[in-house]
């Protein structure tokens, strides 16, 4: 620790300095969350019946609630060198621009040409299903994100990678569709005719664009269905949430390098893992009552499941074929407008993050996405950086806090989470510079739909 | 200097070794490149001639052929903070993957928004032009990561930023377009109705969609007839390629750092200054006699200005307004076919790596598009980063380079210049994707036809 040092305007670890270990915060927690359920049995979902749909390492991950540290394997480290340690920044240029006594870092983990922290996880999955001897792995992806980053981490270990991207986002996003296809993986619309859940889809909705709910079954199905394939998931899950703990342990990390301690730490919420991974380590202090931060959710007002949503049993998945999930959730049937931050439009939230919410660990609050985009561009002009719709719900709420300490003349570090970069977004840029984008809330009445459709579990 | 350190994947300077100015090559060249010359008189050009187009300071540095060194403004450096240093990778999964002795570096300048090495320039450019109390600047652009990275520049500064963007780029690349408005920068497609000259060109050729010469024109009558307004420029310039000498000067302090020696040095050549700004060091020391390395310069073979082009004085411009250079040239009046890599289809080159070239100090090769596509590819499979198409060219000679090694078991050191990222090349790489990518190769009487518009100069 070494106090007084000139914080530069990047830091970044060593090699020799990265974490080797990610972190279960599930061990320090005294309310653990709540098991996965068979939809069938509602009993608490078995190792061998989740290893029919996911790998093997990766389900014992997902159900250890007590191990502290699961050691990150060498092939996994080796990757992580070729774009971690991510840079914690000083944002010295927007505390400029604001006039506020606030310290401000963000930790950037867009540096990658999955341009978001997805690839965290999605190399430790391809790993894992490596190391099983499997040909290769299903998913589904919208945005595009984590279908970019799974197709690189299949590339890179030899793994047959196959992608359902919902049809609307297929068509429109064909860049994203291509930098997948660069990587080898094989992208199929959906609903498609490739599985028998997709005909059905089809035949009952022949113009359909798809949703995320059917992308998730199609993906599951041929997992499923085919000899020597699994089905990965980019986020909700906890063991995604363990892989993206090396965000915070790297933050943490370089934090105190510097000798610095902040004050409150902000990331935005969409399925929860990469605010997870980002605070695990400061929850971990706080459970063991070593330190004490403010944590803050930030979530569109257009899907907001923290702040007006339901800690119950729920589905994962608008097809119901997966395990259900104790959650924060405003019900599979709840239909998100259409956001333009679409890797935060999940109905529900991690697990984890549920249950730490639950027990007032952390703070949520829900933003606008006009109201982001400003703070977007604002953040754009001065740090240069052009961050992605989802990074900038913690931006926005970032500087609202440094705008409050300008008022007050107090001197917080608040640390926030910049998890990528907007290149793939730049139509939703332009509707805001045309100032044609729209916020929308929903209605009482609207989240009623979604709630009217939870299942009955008496836990 | 320390021998036999483990080289980490990464290799990042601290901030207090970063460079703190910038590295004139034209001071150790015994035959310096030749003057610009006006090209109604055929005198060299007079700073008081220039500076009504350009701004005083970056003439200055234009025109000065004699001072090893220039400081790098304490602004400047503080915006370099935000994204530099860049990172010296070692590809040691690239190595790896292609089973050869050799060992291959390289210096990666697209984790910036930009996503190239162009910001370097724009913000010492943008500097200047602040600095001389200017309102704003124009300039054109084609591909658009100049445009990018000038609107950045311009916001960081807060200056007005006008880019004259090539109709059908502008058209066709939406993207790029958005990212330079959320920059605030006004973005006309070219040729337009604001300029007399583009009123000129629409009137002749209604349907046009444009062309980077008629673009540069309409830029710089905007600057001339605009009090307060200069016109700046992204490549060719001796000025331009004195400030990405921030790239080889930081290449070599990260090598220094290990012991490292390179037995050749890589870089694509459009204009020349990221070719020249990274290896200007490398060629002092050659020029000083204190060391030796191979350099090669790698350019389309659809538009082959070193290895096929006359070392003459040529246009600028297609429009010839702009002052006349001597360079290696294809003739103002070649016509590119529609290669991919955008960046690289300037008709000419810089005269400082004209000169280089034409004293042996380097070598050049031309490669065709589809095999370099195919280095791209293969190097994004293993090392995660999908590179640009213009980058890629010098990944193709290196892989090249390797694989000689691997045959002659010779351990040589390599390395590249990655000058950026190809997430707005999409289009190309599905081209690729799909088996539809063409070679183009210039006959002798495509050539014919450009040189046949040299201007006729005795010198």
């Amino acid at each position: 620790m070494a106090e007084n040092k000139k914080i530069p305007y990047k830091i970044y670890l060593e090699e020799r300095e990265m974490p080797t270990q990610w972190y279960n915060v599930r061990a320090d927690m005294k309310n653990k969350p709540a098991p996965l359920l068979n939809p069938a049995t509602l009993e608490p979902m078995k190792p061998e019946e989740l290893e029919h749909v996911f790998c093997k390492e990766l389900v014992q991950q997902e159900l250890d609630d007590t191990t502290p540290y699961f050691d990150i394997p060498q092939e996994i480290r080796d990757f992580y060198k070729m774009y971690r340690p991510s840079p914690l920044v000083r944002a010295y240029c927007l505390e400029k621009a604001l006039d506020t006594p606030a310290k401000i870092y963000y930790k950037f983990e867009g540096n990658n040409t999955s341009g978001s922290h997805k690839l965290n996880s999605a190399i430790a999955q391809a790993y894992y299903a490596k190391k099983q001897g499997l040909k290769g792995v299903t998913t589904e992806t919208g945005a595009g994100q984590w279908g970019t980053a799974l197709s690189m981490a299949c590339s890179y270990f030899d793994l047959d990678c196959r992608v359902y991207m919902v049809k609307c986002s297929y068509e429109q996003k064909p860049f994203r569709r291509e930098v997948m296809r660069t990587y080898g993986a094989q992208v199929t619309p959906s609903p498609s005719e490739t599985t028998a859940v997709g005909r059905k889809i089809l035949e009952a909705h022949p113009g359909t664009t798809g949703s995320l709910g059917c992308a998730i079954s199609e993906a599951v199905e041929d997992a499923t269905t085919h000899e020597g394939y699994r089905y990965v998931l980019g986020s909700v899950l906890s063991q995604v949430l363990l892989h993206q703990t090396v965000i915070g342990l790297e933050t943490k990390a370089a934090l105190d390098k510097y000798g610095i301690k902040p004050d409150m730490i902000i990331g935005c919420a969409g399925g929860g893992s990469n605010l997870g991974g980002l605070i695990s380590p400061f929850v971990g202090e706080k459970l063991r009552g070593e330190a004490d931060y403010r944590i803050i959710a930030v979530e569109p007002a257009s899907c907001p499941s923290l702040t007006r949503g339901k800690y119950a049993y729920d589905f994962c998945d608008t097809g119901m074929v997966c395990p259900l999930a104790k959650m924060y959730t405003l019900g599979s049937g709840f239909i998100p407008s259409p956001n333009h931050a679409g890797g935060l439009r999940y109905h529900g939230m991690s697990s984890i993050v549920s249950q730490l919410y639950d027990d007032k660990l952390l703070e949520a609050v829900s933003v606008e996405q006009t109201s982001v985009f400003e703070a977007a561009e604002r953040f754009a002009r001065v740090e240069g950086i052009l961050p992605a719709p989802e990074s900038s719900h913690a931006i926005k709420v970032a500087i609202d806090e440094a705008l409050k300490c300008k008022e007050t003349g107090e001197e917080k570090t608040i640390v926030f989470g910049l998890t990528g970069t907007g290149y793939f977004d730049m139509v939703a840029y332009g509707k805001y510079n045309d100032g044609e984008m729209l916020d929308y809330i929903p209605t009482d009445e609207d989240l009623a739909v979604g709630f009217a459709g939870l299942p009955k579990v008496d836990k």
